[in-house]
């Protein structure tokens, strides 16, 4: 791929182009905001203005409803040899596509898993989709051309390509995306008007449960709009799995104080189905081998305190699996959780001096 | 406070042990089962058996149920001047000691909110309570010497103590502890039976809440049981909200596309709660002046890569607020995020050579 236009200076749109120019593509830059161009060209995405000849491909960085009318009218001026999309929902656009008459043929959609919370151009990073899961949704007619050319992009992106149809891609993302969007912010509306001894108790969990409710309202309904039958699915099956809940827990004791088998029974199978459920996402250490230990560190708040940390983590030559800090609410200080194997542990509380600090995981 | 027994010698209570003894109170260990008291032992956390005559306190590590029965028989015996528990569920309890004619003034409820996921004395660790909150739960009678000597074991323990009632308290814990918990098992239960492409496409967000789904079923059984009616009406509030969102989304578009306003604007008004909801969580940086910004680094997987990173980081004098590394699926790369002021990032970003990878947050 030597040429491509992104129509579309957005988050998503011009980190493929700085990717793509940082690859040594050219890149044109397209928006129907000038300023996004001119931004996205300031952080050197690539060059303003529409390509002076066919390139090898467009991106459409547009939202999934503009998608079919701006495919139809970039085929139309022949802008590219090949298109694909970066919208997060699959089926409503298909349709559109097809009902607009697009040449399906030189069209691939796709889906990079990345970005989400912020927004706009300067937002925009090279390497935004590294290691990220880049769904590749093709037409029944898409080329071979075509093919070939988008999974270039994914590969110059650093993105792990992902193959799948229109529907199965919105289901996916309605049960791993979009749900649990509409969860968190179901549970954080419970907390809008609490005390303020009660959201003073709030630890981490709480923290983790609700921390993607904190995204643009607008922008979720966007997405939400373009995938809600299947949201509202996935959703209703966990109302079902809730009111089974609520019922359980008041009937879980009798009068005097007993605990009720069935209504325990029913909890049960929700906590277990729940953990199963956990255990089904895949992390990064069940990729590797052996047994992972966390060892805990509590440190201050001055400058270099976690500097000073893992500057002796790599003096014990130890590889870091994942590090978790959690602060103290009203204190100056946090705790600090590494995940390494069971032998780099035992090395580096030796080197760290703290005998009794190694929980198991 | 010189001397005390702490009686459950589990996490919580093992922890407690070490951090008296750290701070030079003579500590005794009891527990049904010998072999936490020996381990516990082991650790550094105390010594063995019942003491010899009635000590400063007596901390009751014991579950919700076994309180009452619990300090009547400790009282019975005399063996403290005062006396304590940490159990996460207060209101059941407290109407047990009642009924157990246990002497209340020289009792205080407690709850230090800390642990959780692991349990066992081997999990134990001094500065589990560091800058924790604490709550504190007196009865209508409890005596300013036993307030005192409380209040002495949680500024040992390195704690913040909040004062409740046990209502409130219990209110509390089911709004920021027990429903998150169940709402992440709500969650997780639906990716139980998803296909494997769909899991593949598991981000941070689904991640961060089915987290704590991943606890143990029975203990959390335990918890929910003695605070189900406060939990089953902070669910059925959500369950309103729910059933609300799912008619919404079923109603969104007309046959032709078009939006209705009434169900986006139910949508809307959700999405809204849940971030001022979220929101109302207190964060460390909210304590904190100044603007805080997200300077992001892609990393491998080699050994020291962390260590050379946060040296770099060390060399600049920055100080991380915040730091978060996101693993990809399938990759050896890492996204590390760290959160500091925007005059550290700049600071940052030149140390480490890195002019386009700041990010507002």
């Amino acid at each position: 791929m030597r040429t491509a236009v992104v129509i579309g200076a957005g988050l998503i749109g011009t980190s493929i182009a700085l990717s793509l120019s940082a690859k040594g593509v050219t890149v044109y830059l397209a928006d129907r905001e000038p300023m996004a161009v001119l931004t996205a060209a300031a952080l050197g995405a690539g060059q303003a203005g529409e390509p002076p000849g066919p390139v090898d491909l467009a991106i459409l960085s547009v939202p999934p409803g503009e998608i079919a009318p701006t495919l139809k009218d970039a085929q139309h001026r022949n802008v590219a040899r090949a298109y694909t999309d970066v919208a997060s929902v699959k089926s409503q656009a298909f349709e559109a596509i097809e009902d607009a008459g697009c040449d399906t043929r030189t069209y691939l959609g796709g889906h990079p898993m990345a970005g989400g919370e912020r927004s706009g151009p300067l937002a925009a990073r090279a390497d935004l989709f590294e290691g990220r899961v880049w769904a590749l949704v093709p037409t029944a007619s898409t080329s071979d051309d075509t093919w070939h050319t988008v999974r270039t992009l994914v590969e110059l992106c650093g993105a792990v390509p992902l193959v799948m149809d229109p529907h199965g891609h919105d289901r996916a993302v309605a049960l791993v995306s979009h749900t649990p969007h509409l969860v968190a912010s179901l549970m954080a509306a419970r907390l809008e008007h609490a005390a303020e001894n009660e959201v003073s108790m709030a630890g981490q969990g709480v923290r983790d449960v609700t921390r993607i409710a904190a995204g643009d309202p607008d922008l979720w309904l966007d997405i939400l709009s373009a995938n809600a039958g299947t949201v509202a699915d996935i959703l209703s099956e966990l109302a079902h799995d809730l009111d089974e809940a609520i019922s359980a827990l008041r009937g879980l004791t009798d009068e005097d104080g007993t605990r009720r088998g069935k209504d325990a029974q029913a909890l049960t199978g929700l906590l277990t189905r729940g953990c199963a459920g956990h255990g089904r996402i895949p992390h990064k250490r069940d990729a590797l081998q052996g047994s992972y230990v966390t060892v805990s560190v509590l440190i201050g708040d001055q400058p270099g305190e976690l500097a000073r940390l893992f500057t002796d983590v790599g003096a014990a030559g130890v590889n870091i699996e994942d590090v978790f800090i959690d602060h103290a609410p009203g204190q100056v200080t946090g705790l600090v959780e590494m995940l390494v194997t069971a032998e780099a542990a035992e090395r580096l509380t030796r080197t760290l001096r703290m005998p009794s600090t190694i929980m198991a995981r």
